[in-house]
């Protein structure tokens, strides 16, 4: 028995258009941002890949996306939990910042560490600073020592992982088909997982935006096809190379 | 200790503009309806009520109202949770029918035990009806014999009280500022719990679309103010008058 899994990176944002780091801060769906989650909706329709059941993150640019997908494929009703697990990788110090203005302010090299390093996190985010957030009330639950200030993709996994056991793969063995709606990074941490990238490949692999990835799970919940498959192969490939250029202004 | 609880009914959708039946048809929000949705969720901000998590039926018109509405006060990440047993009252064979029409066919008297009747329900849907729907998928895990061909207001309060304890009252006794995102019937049945309305009271009780109706509950889950609190007192008075002359065009 195989179990069918969809990840869908959200669209871009108000910040991904202005070059800034997000990570944490919750910024919404910008209308390009909207139009990649109708084209993720209208490719799952078209391949007749119709999800049972939805995670997402708890930040709005994932949740909106999910939202408008479904309501193209006509299942607004899908069941649906959330978790801070599969928010993006949180910044630290570097979230509202220029991307091209960090760049040229500490060179490539630490400007790449910082965003592609599998374990190395930038400076953690000070509790007072503009983008912090620490009193968002969707976080209120969680003591404070396991809300992150920074994180690197390693933290990452290390967060999202015991989601993936305890809601994802029940839902998983349940033999339903699984819709991830998320973030550039936790998606990389799910993909690095399941595809066992090892930690230097990983720094190379991008996922684009708005393009459903698809992966068949055998009984173990490892993929039948190694990297999954995009619903629209030839714009993944593209959009793939325009993320490698990000910061590059 | 008081809990909140926040009432919803979804706004205008295609359907209540052509006043057809609608009961378990999906119909979407039409303009109106989504301008209702946003005017909840100002009055939500508005009065500084914030709800902890939300509670919808199946069907698209509460789900969107839910979703505009958490848009507004800035809330769309709240846990969610859905169940047919929110859903509108199943109108049975009556789903699809024009009101007015069905008002000259069968005269006031007959019309009238349909609509309003605590316990009198339409006639059920057949199986192969176009508005029957049976092989929706959303109720595809309910088996045949519980999924309803038609109800009456009191099929409605023996469905929806099961969800009320197992799943709504949990969070509220949880201190949780709880919404629920549903349609007239549903909500008027939780009324009727609420307020130990008569089975002969609650046939002239209506609940305006769009305006929150709160209730602060006590440690029975009994509320504080009889009838609880519109948000908008003077926009609600105004609706109740204009549901109570539906069908009468």
């Amino acid at each position: 028995m195989t179990s069918n899994l969809i990840l869908l990176r959200h669209g871009e944002s108000e910040w991904n258009a202005k070059n800034l780091f997000t990570g944490w801060v919750d910024v919404d769906l910008n209308d390009k941002g909207r139009a990649e989650a109708r084209r993720g909706g209208e490719l799952l329709a078209e391949n007749d890949l119709l999800p049972d059941v939805l995670h997402t993150s708890l930040l709005t640019r994932a949740i909106h996306t999910a939202q408008i997908a479904l309501d193209v494929v006509g299942r607004p009703w899908l069941p649906v939990r959330r978790s801070w697990r599969l928010n993006e990788r949180h910044y630290g110090a570097l979230q509202g910042k220029d991307k091209a203005a960090t760049l040229a302010e500490f060179g490539e090299e630490q400007f790449m560490i910082w965003r592609r390093s599998y374990d190395t996190p930038p400076p953690a985010i000070e509790a007072d600073a503009e983008y912090a957030n620490f009193a968002d009330p969707r976080y209120a639950a969680l003591p404070p020592e396991a809300r992150p200030a920074t994180e690197c993709l390693k933290d990452v996994l290390g967060r999202a992982l015991p989601y993936w056991y305890d809601q994802i793969v029940p839902d998983l063995r349940d033999d339903k088909t699984v819709l991830v709606a998320a973030h550039g990074n936790s998606l990389r941490a799910l993909v690095k997982h399941l595809d066992n990238v090892s930690d230097s490949d990983i720094v190379g692999l991008n996922i684009p935006t708005g393009i459903p990835l698809c992966y068949e799970l055998d009984d173990d919940l490892r993929p039948v096809t190694a990297g999954g498959r995009y619903l629209d192969p030839e714009a993944a490939a593209a959009s793939i190379e325009a993320v490698k250029n990000q910061g590059r202004k």
